[in-house]
């Protein structure tokens, strides 16, 4: 019982954080997502691709969560855009990431600068739904490969997404897979759940995917404040 | 602190159950083995496909887990083996199964007329490593669509198990993947790790596999007990 009240507070303390987070970033203009699925699905890749068709338009930053390695930091740096790396085996190996750890990560951004916040979750369909990070979108990837039943097996994590990507549709001719009952699936999880499919190696379906950004980072953008010149009566 | 601190109660806790797990599956002689994943990397059908390949020569049973769901138990019901299925949603959601779950679940099988016990854990590269269950063997299953240095960013899952399954082999071609560097990586986290190669939809690769475990539950198996009688001196 112990056990179950103190988890039940580490989450009320983590919800707090992702509250706090939230309006911070949202005072700051900054479109946040927070990229989750299993390890494989592809999240790094659709990265990287998203970033090299956005990063002329707008100023990208990433926060990239493991348990262990930087390689997927190393392949995004290499796109120019500044990346934060947090390394949850220092933390004894969490299976997500927590708000308190977005918000130091994010300190090292020049945040007035930025336009979008990318977290790359660590590779997981459990935990990461249980800790809210505090962005404005939840993206959970599917791939192809992982089976249409996913949704039903794994309901936490299509419940508290507002986006869902279905990747590798590449590899679909190859493949026993009913994506229609895939969608199906997570349609019954969470009605109000947006899907887009598309192939990250072949960038079929891409374009849906950036005008979706393009659109909800404009949104973001925070109307220039009047300055309102007080006259001294004197 | 304190939730480190119980966190690791709770590990200690387990792995003294488990310890009692494995001694007490030993006594029966029964060959048991953890199969841990990824959501989607295709256990429970090289499960469907092992125990249709061994159940005229050997009795099985398998203890399903999963967080929600008992689709997986009715395929494998099919089969005609028994099935126990434990759902972690009635836990809180967990992201794995606890060495007691699993010595409760095993008391619903008859337990002297089993010969090998199968169990499925929650679809997970992370937090089934932490926490053993008592089985013989700790058996990992990576698929080729997961990507090859899924061992270096995930290393416990890899380091406690004795066994790798690399699956989809078929889809080999349609892929980007060196499945030599995938066993390389594995490799250098736990140098003693046994990989085998197949695929379970094409059941290439598969005959190594069966060998195998035919090879372990015959070690299994107790030699029957001499009965002294003894003889009453009146």
């Amino acid at each position: 019982m112990t056990e179950i009240k103190i988890i039940k507070k580490v989450l009320a303390a983590n919800d707090a954080i992702a509250e706090l987070n939230l309006k911070f970033f949202a005072e700051k203009g900054i479109l946040t997502m927070d990229i989750m699925s299993s390890p494989g699905s592809g999240k790094t890749l659709i990265l990287e691709k998203t970033i090299a068709r956005l990063k002329d338009k707008y100023k990208c930053g990433v926060i990239e969560g493991d348990v262990s390695t930087t390689n997927d930091s190393v392949r995004l740096q290499k796109l120019g855009v500044e990346v934060v790396q947090i390394n949850t085996d220092a933390f004894g190996g969490d299976c997500h990431l927590e708000a308190e750890w977005i918000k130091d990560a994010a300190l090292n951004f020049d945040l007035d600068n930025l336009d979008i916040l990318f977290v790359e979750n660590v590779g997981n369909l459990v935990c990461p739904a249980e800790f809210q990070t505090g962005m404005d979108f939840n993206i959970v990837i599917l791939s192809t490969p992982e089976g249409e039943d996913k949704p039903v097996k794994y309901p936490l994590m299509f419940r508290e997404s507002q986006v869902m990507i279905i990747n590798k549709m590449d590899l679909l001719p190859y493949l026993d897979i009913d994506v229609k009952l895939m969608k199906d699936n997570a349609k019954k999880i969470n009605p109000e759940l947006k899907i887009l499919s598309l192939s990250a190696k072949t960038e079929e379906g891409f374009d849906e995917w950036i005008e979706w950004i393009e659109t909800e980072v404009e949104k973001k953008k925070v109307p220039l404040r009047i300055k309102v010149q007080e006259k001294k009566s004197d």
